[in-house]
C-alpha cells in the first residue's frame, strides 16, 4: 500500500513519520478523540419509537444466534466456555462500546471465526502441550490488547482499511447471507438427528414458519389503507420479535405440546460453564514464563482476525446508503477493541468484537426517510428552484446499541436465562434465514444476479461508456464465484483466516480490475445503491419525482399568473 | 318484480305475453340464438399460450376438487356415486357446453350443494320408501329438465336474475372464498384422524407449500427485470400447476416416503363405483308410475338450485371488470342445462352445473391488457385528443373450456386415474387455500374491510355526495355479516337452499337499502373496481396517467410553439 519510491529509506521513514506522515503517531487517534468529543452528546440526544424497536431487533438478532454459537463452543472447548460467557462477553462488551465507542453503530458479539480459533487453540493446549488454556488465552488476549494499541497509534486503518471497495464489500455481505441460510440448515439437520420424525417435521414448520411471519411483518409499512400507519410501523419494527414469540408459544399448542422438542441450551445461574471454576477471573499470573511469551503468537493471530473483523463491520454498517454523516473514528475503537479483548482475557471469557451482519441490519433497522431540500439556482435566468428529494438516513445514536446490550446483560439473570431456554431451534433456523433474506435483500449482487438470467433485450438501458452488460455479468459472477470459494475456506481449518481473502480482495480490485474492466462499468455497478437493486441516480431521481413535478406545477401557475399581468 | 298495477289480470296478462312482454315465450331464447350464431365462428378463431395456460388452471381447479367431493358423495349415497362418475358429468358437460353454450366461459362441475340434496334424496329412498336411488334420480333430472325448458321458454331470466346487484355478488364471491378456505382446514382434519403426527405434520407443511409456491409463482410477472418476459408469463400462468406437480413428488423424496399417505380416492377401470352396475345406463321406465309422478318435487327442487347457481356463475365469470364485450345467452344456457341434467340422469351419473369460483377464475385466468384509444374532441377548440388507456380483457373463446373438459374426459381412462391418484390430499387442500385467496384478492369486501380497520385519517378522500367512511363501512359490515350467516346455512341441512337466500338479497338491495343509504354511497361501493380495490374511476384514470400526461405534454410543446409563432 505504500508508494513506490526510490528515494532512500530514511528520508521515507522520515516521511513517513512526519506530522500528515502515514505512520505519525496518535494522528488518526487525535482526530477520533476529537471526533467523539463532536458528536458525544447528540448521541444520546436522539431517542425515538425506531430506535427503542431497532435496540429489540438487535437483541434479538444477537443473542439468539450467540447461544447456539456457544453450545458449539462448550462441546469443542471440553465446557470451558459456554452460553454464560457467551452472553457476558456480548453484552459487557457491547455496553462499552455503546458509552465509548466513536461508531455506535457497530454490534459486538463473539464471532463464529474467533470460535474456530479458539477451539483451536483449546485442542493444542490439552492434547499437545497439556498447559492450562485459561490462561494462556488470557495472556494471548492480554498481547493481543498492546498489539490493537500500537495499529490504532501507528494509524493502521489509514493504510488497510480505507482501500476496502464495494466490491469486496459486496462479497461480504454475500457471504453473510449464504453463512446464515447454511447455518439454518444445519441447525434443522441437527435437529432432525436428535428427534423424532414428527418433531423434525414440525421444526420445519416452525423455521419456515418464523421466517414467513417475519418476511410478512416486515412488509407491514406498504399495507396502506390498512391500519392505522402507527401499528403499520409498530408491525414493520418488530417483525422478527412478534414472529419469535409467536413461534416459542406455538409447540405449546394442542398435541405439539407432546412432542419431543430442541429447545437452546441455557444455565439456570450466573457462575462459569465449567464446573472447576467458582468466578469469572483467571490467574494468569500462575502461568509458566515460557508460555506468557509463546502466547505472542496466537495473540498477534486473534489481532489479525479482530483487527479486519472489527473494521469491515464498521465500515458495512455506515455504508454510503445508510446515509451516515457524523465522524466514526476507526483508530480509537481499536485501542477500546483492545481494552474489552484483555478485560475478556482476564474474565476468562471469549471476547466481542464487530459482528456481521447483526452491525448492518442495526443500521438497516435505524433507516427512516428524511426530506432534503435542494436549491438549484438557473444560469440563464437567476431564476431558484427548491426541490424536495426524501432521503435514506439512520438514526445515529446510542440507545439502540446501549440498550440491546444492557437486555443482554439482564439476560444473565437466571429468571431471564430460563425464558431464554424455552425458545426452540426451530425459531432460531427461522431467524437464521430471516437474517440472511434481510442481509440478502439490500444486497447488488442479488439484483445483478438476476440480470445474469434475463436476456439483455429485457434489461433497462445502460449509461453513457458502458455497451454491454458482458462487464457487469462478469463482475458480477466473479464476485459469487469469490464467494463461494471464501464461503468453502470457512468450512474448513483455514475458516479464522477468511478476513484476511476478503482484504487480499482489495489490491484485486483496485490494481487487477481496473485494467481489465471499463472505467464506466466498474463506475456503474460501484455505484449501485443497494435498495431494491436501482443505480442510484434513478432511485434519487425517481425518490424525487414528486416533488420536482410540484414544483414545475408551481412555476407553471406563477408563468400563468406574469403572463395574465402582462395582459392587463 | 313485476310492476304494481291496478289494471285487470287480464289486460295485464295480456301486455305480458305481447311481443315485448315479460312472459312473451321464445323472446329470449330467439335472441340468443342469434347472439350464438354472431359470435360462434370467432370464438374458435382465439387461441394462444394464456387460453392453453387458462385451459390447464381450470383443468387443476375443476378435477381436483371434484374428485375429493367425490369421496363424501361416495360414503353418502352408499357407493354409488364416486369420482367416476363426478369426473364423467363434468367432463361430459363440460364439453357439450364448450361446443353448445352461448357464454362459453361459464365453467361447469357437480357442485356441493347438488350433493347434499343428492345425498338427502338417497337416505329418503333407501331408507324411509325403499325405493330405487337411481331411477328416481332419473326421473327427477329428466322432469328437471322440461322445467328448465320452460323458465327458458318464458323468458326467466328477465324477471328474475336481472337484478342481481353486485352487492349480492360481492357477497356470492366471498362466501366462496371462505368454502374453499373451510374446506381446506377440513380436508387437513380429515388427514389428522387419519394418519400419523408425522404425516399429519407433513400434510401441513405440504398443503401450505402448495399454496405459497403457488401464490409465489403466481407474481412472477412482477419480477422485472427478472428472466424472459415470456418466462414470467409463464410462471404466473402456470403458478397453481407447476406448484401441485412439485408438491405430487416431495412426498417421495428421502424419509417422507416412509410416512402413511393420505392421497385421492380413484378407480383403475371406466365402469360404475357401484359394484351392481356394470354399465352407465339406467332404465328408468322401469320405475312405477306412481314414483314418476312423485320424482316431480325433487325434480322442482333440482330445478330451482340449477338455475340459480348456473345463472350466478355465468353472471360472476361476465362480471364488468372482465370487460366481455360479446353477447351471453341466458335463456339457450338454460335449455343446455335442462338436456345435460336429463341426459346425466338417463346416464346415472350426478349432473354438473355452472361451478363457483371456477368459473370466475376461469375469466381470471384469461385476462391480459389492451391498448384502447380513447377520442374526445375539445368543445370549445374543436381539437380532438387520443388517450390511450390500458384495459384488462379476457380472451371470450371456446378453446379453454374445451381444451379442460376434454382433459377431463381424457383422465377417465385407466393410466390418467392412476397418476391422479397420486395426488396426497395436502396438495388438494393447498389448491383449496390457494384458489380462496385467488378467489379473496380481487373482492372489494376485503379491500373495504381493511377500510374497516384504519382510521378515516388514513384513508383515501371520499368522492363529492359522500361525506362519511360510516355508510361505507355499514355497507361492508353488513356484507360480511351476511357473508357468515350464508355459510351457516351451508353447513346445516339447508345447504341447498343458499343460492335462493342470495337471490333475496336481491331486493333488500333494491326497495330496502335504497332507503337506508345515501345515493352516492351506493353508486360508490358499487363502482368498486375489484381489481385492487380502487374504485373504478381512479382505476381508469390510473391506468391512463401516463398516456394523458403524454397527450398533455404535447399539447403544452404546440402551445409554446404557437406562441412563439406569434411573438414572431
Amino acid at each position: 500500500m505504500f508508494p513506490p519510491s526510490k528515494t532512500p529509506l530514511k528520508d521515507r521513514l522520515k516521511a513517513w513519520f512526519a506530522p500528515k506522515g502515514k505512520l505519525r503517531p496518535f494522528r488518526l487517534l487525535r482526530q477520533d478523540i476529537s471526533n467523539i468529543r463532536k458528536r458525544y452528546l447528540s448521541d444520546w440526544a436522539t431517542f425515538n419509537q425506531l430506535v427503542f424497536a431497532s435496540a429489540v431487533y438487535v437483541f434479538f438478532t444477537n443473542i439468539l444466534p450467540g447461544i447456539t454459537f456457544a453450545s458449539d463452543l462448550y462441546v469443542l472447548t471440553g465446557m470451558t466456555w459456554g452460553a454464560i460467557e457467551v452472553v457476558f462477553s456480548t453484552g459487557l462488551c457491547g455496553l462499552i462500546f455503546s458509552l465509548f465507542a466513536t461508531q455506535p453503530l457497530t454490534i459486538l458479539g463473539v464471532t463464529g471465526p474467533f470460535s474456530v480459533l479458539a477451539e483451536n487453540i483449546y485442542s493444542l493446549c490439552i492434547n499437545s502441550f497439556h498447559v492450562d488454556f485459561l490462561s494462556v488465552m488470557a495472556w494471548s488476549l492480554i498481547h493481543a490488547g498492546w498489539m490493537h494499541y500500537l495499529l490504532a497509534i501507528f494509524n493502521a486503518h489509514d493504510w488497510t482499511m480505507q482501500y476496502v471497495t464495494t466490491f469486496s464489500g459486496d462479497i461480504f455481505s454475500l457471504l453473510n447471507s449464504v453463512i446464515y441460510f447454511h447455518k439454518a440448515v444445519q441447525e434443522l439437520q441437527r435437529t432432525h438427528d436428535a428427534v423424532s420424525l414428527a418433531s423434525f417435521l414440525y421444526s420445519v414448520i416452525g423455521a419456515i414458519g418464523t421466517f414467513a411471519v417475519a418476511v410478512f411483518l416486515s412488509t407491514a409499512n406498504s399495507w396502506a389503507p390498512l391500519f392505522h400507519r402507527y401499528i403499520r410501523m409498530g408491525l414493520t419494527e418488530y417483525a422478527a420479535a412478534i414472529s419469535i414469540i409467536l413461534f416459542i408459544g406455538v409447540p405449546h399448542i394442542g398435541e405439539l405440546a407432546t412432542l419431543d422438542k430442541q429447545t437452546l441450551a441455557v444455565q439456570t445461574s450466573f457462575r462459569p460453564s465449567s464446573p472447576d471454576r467458582t468466578v469469572f477471573f483467571v490467574r494468569f499470573w500462575e502461568l509458566p514464563i515460557a508460555w506468557i511469551f509463546i502466547s505472542i503468537i496466537p495473540g498477534a493471530i486473534i489481532t489479525i482476525l479482530f483487527y479486519f473483523d472489527h473494521e469491515i463491520s464498521s465500515i458495512i454498517c455506515t455504508l454510503d446508503r445508510y446515509g451516515t454523516k457524523k465522524p466514526g473514528g476507526f483508530a480509537w475503537d481499536i485501542v477500546l477493541l483492545g481494552t474489552t479483548t484483555a478485560i475478556c482475557g482476564i474474565l476468562g471469557i471469549p471476547p466481542s468484537n464487530g459482528l456481521l451482519p447483526q452491525a448492518p441490519l442495526h443500521s438497516e433497522s435505524l433507516l427512516h426517510s428524511v426530506k432534503v431540500d435542494i436549491t438549484t439556482t438557473d444560469e440563464d435566468t437567476g431564476e431558484r428552484k427548491i426541490q424536495f428529494v426524501e432521503k435514506q438516513e439512520v438514526y445515529e445514536q446510542r440507545w439502540s446499541p446501549f440498550l440491546q446490550s444492557a437486555g443482554i446483560l439482564l439476560f444473565l439473570s437466571p429468571p431471564f436465562q430460563h425464558v431464554l431456554g424455552l425458545t426452540p431451534t426451530s425459531v432460531l433456523a427461522g431467524l437464521f434465514m430471516f437474517m440472511g433474506e434481510q442481509s440478502l435483500a439490500v444486497n447488488p449482487v442479488l439484483y445483478r444476479f438476476f440480470y445474469l438470467l434475463t436476456p439483455p433485450s429485457e434489461l433497462p438501458s445502460l449509461p453513457t461508456g458502458v455497451n454491454t452488460y458482458w462487464g457487469i455479468h462478469a463482475y458480477t459472477t466473479l464476485q459469487i464465484i469469490m464467494t463461494g470459494i471464501i464461503f468453502y475456506v470457512t468450512l474448513t481449518v483455514a475458516a479464522p483466516a477468511f478476513p484476511v481473502i476478503i482484504i487480499a480482495l482489495v489490491p484485486v480490485r483496485l490494481l487487477v480490475m481496473n485494467k481489465l474492466w471499463g472505467r464506466e462499468t466498474l463506475r456503474f455497478v460501484d455505484a449501485w445503491a443497494c435498495k431494491e437493486g436501482i443505480p442510484e441516480d434513478d432511485e434519487d431521481r425517481r425518490n424525487g419525482s414528486i416533488s420536482t413535478r410540484e414544483v414545475e406545477r408551481k412555476e407553471a401557475i406563477e408563468d400563468n399568473q406574469s403572463r395574465a399581468k402582462r395582459e392587463v
